[in-house]
């Protein structure tokens, strides 16, 4: 069942205050490296970009800082740490480490958060509650080292459509009793419209949230859903979630970040990224801002 | 990522105690007609079959009644009634009159309830909340009509994955919030292993279900999800499900009914339904049932 056609309006273009908080994720122009995506939010003068370790690894942290910070542009988060979720113990150790590795990543591009995906089930294995209580002990065991980094750990709730394979994190409620045991400078809460647009406890746990919100994502959730569930998400205006209700709640629970569009969708990224980035701009405008 | 492989165990016979309170769901062998599955029932020694709204009216309600009263069988659930979130009036006298009919049906045939999923977003709306309160309205507006033929309502939170094009009750606390506005012996809730076992909070949400469960169904979430998301229940045992968990869980509650089997799943359907049921009842043994 696809919803109503998308609204649509004129491109905002570079100095409209309708960017003034618009960060693209690399992830959505995903053939673009970090240089490429930095000169794309220039180009259409987006403030902020979220990036990803890979295309960040790929020129060095240090480089990528170079290049985000000559452009001036804020970096709204880096993608991802977390799948803490391994019983085995040498396992366990390797994503500790690489944890380690994002958190310092973290604060060299100087993002205002580190997205965690906490993991999903070991293979094998039918133990939920084993594997969530091993992630809370990861991030447990991370806090300091993002203390010492001056790094914000962001934990995402992921749509229980990915619970098995990729984060048991499975709603904000969920995560801010793990959030919660930490102070809020280190640990937040990612809040991706994707991921908690249908829950039913959504708005009283954004307002919960107030304080710990670390990131706030937007993209669409779109039927029929593509054969690959990764590959699931919309652009803002062609699914089903009202933006404006989950912006205006956010809002209303003291965030004032960046709104940050992650779309994973093989169509968008067969897509001319430029294209794609004004498209994001158009639908922001019209989707996600106002009342 | 795909689980460990299924525990196997020989094929229990008629009369085993492990079939005592074991259902075939007939979706799970789509092809069979209602005298088909009744006779699959009675070759395999199960005692119960939940039937499908569709077959039952291509021969009525009264033949499907002679054909499970005949066999000895009890019929688990009829499905189902529901899709009650339409906005338009014309649209929305339909599917109560088409939900009075299913309640018609269900005492016809005698089934221990009617289970309802509840309808998703209307086309081209976004207003979840909406949705939500006209289901509400809806099971409202049914409650006198079931009570005065005895029927139970079983209302059925869907995996959040079907939230917009299918069902907008999207939790087990959810659905109990809206089946305690009614009596117990007339409005109930399905546990469905397949849409709840990702929910941080099912065992509490369980144990305050006493006296509502109406009908417990089990199939497995399986990855990767296959490429149509409404065929992606595995048997059991073939997924990530802890099946035995949530059945204690539920006789914790006080349920002592049936275990219905439903999947839907073009590989369970393309197979022998006779060897399905076979390996239903085998899987059912050796990952449901036992401590």
């Amino acid at each position: 069942m696809p919803s109503g056609r998308p609204a649509e309006v004129a491109t905002p273009q570079p100095g409209d205050p309708a960017l003034a908080r618009l960060s693209l994720n690399q992830k959505t122009t995903d053939r673009w490296s970090v240089a490429e995506a930095v000169d794309g939010c220039v180009r259409a003068g987006l403030p902020a970009i979220g990036l990803w370790r890979e295309p960040v690894q790929a020129i060095g942290a240090g480089a990528a800082a170079r290049l985000v910070a000559d452009a001036g542009l804020r970096v709204s988060s880096l993608c991802r740490g977390g799948f803490l979720t391994a019983v085995d113990p040498a396992a366990r150790r390797r994503a500790l480490d690489d944890n380690r590795r994002a958190i310092e990543e973290t604060a060299e591009v100087g993002a205002a958060c580190l997205v965690m995906v906490v993991g999903g089930l070991p293979e094998g294995s039918r133990d939920l509650a084993g594997a969530r209580e091993r992630a809370a002990d990861g991030i447990a065991d991370l806090v300091p080292h993002a203390a010492q980094h001056g790094v914000r750990l962001a934990l995402e709730p992921m749509h229980p459509i990915f619970c098995a394979d990729r984060g048991v994190l499975s709603t904000l409620g969920q995560s801010l009793d793990l959030a919660e045991r930490f102070p809020a400078e280190h640990v937040g809460v990612v809040v991706d419209t994707y991921h908690v647009w249908w829950d039913p406890d959504v708005l009283g746990q954004i307002q919960r949230a107030r304080g710990r919100i670390a990131s706030f994502q937007v993209c669409d959730w779109i039927t029929p859903l593509p054969p690959d569930a990764l590959l699931s998400r919309g652009m803002m205006g062609d699914g089903h979630i009202d933006f404006r209700l989950l912006r205006r709640a956010v809002e209303q629970a003291g965030y004032t970040g960046d709104i940050e569009v992650e779309i994973f969708n093989a169509d968008v990224w067969a897509a001319d990224p430029d294209a794609v980035v004004a498209t994001m701009a158009r639908r922001h405008l019209a989707h996600v801002l106002g009342d």
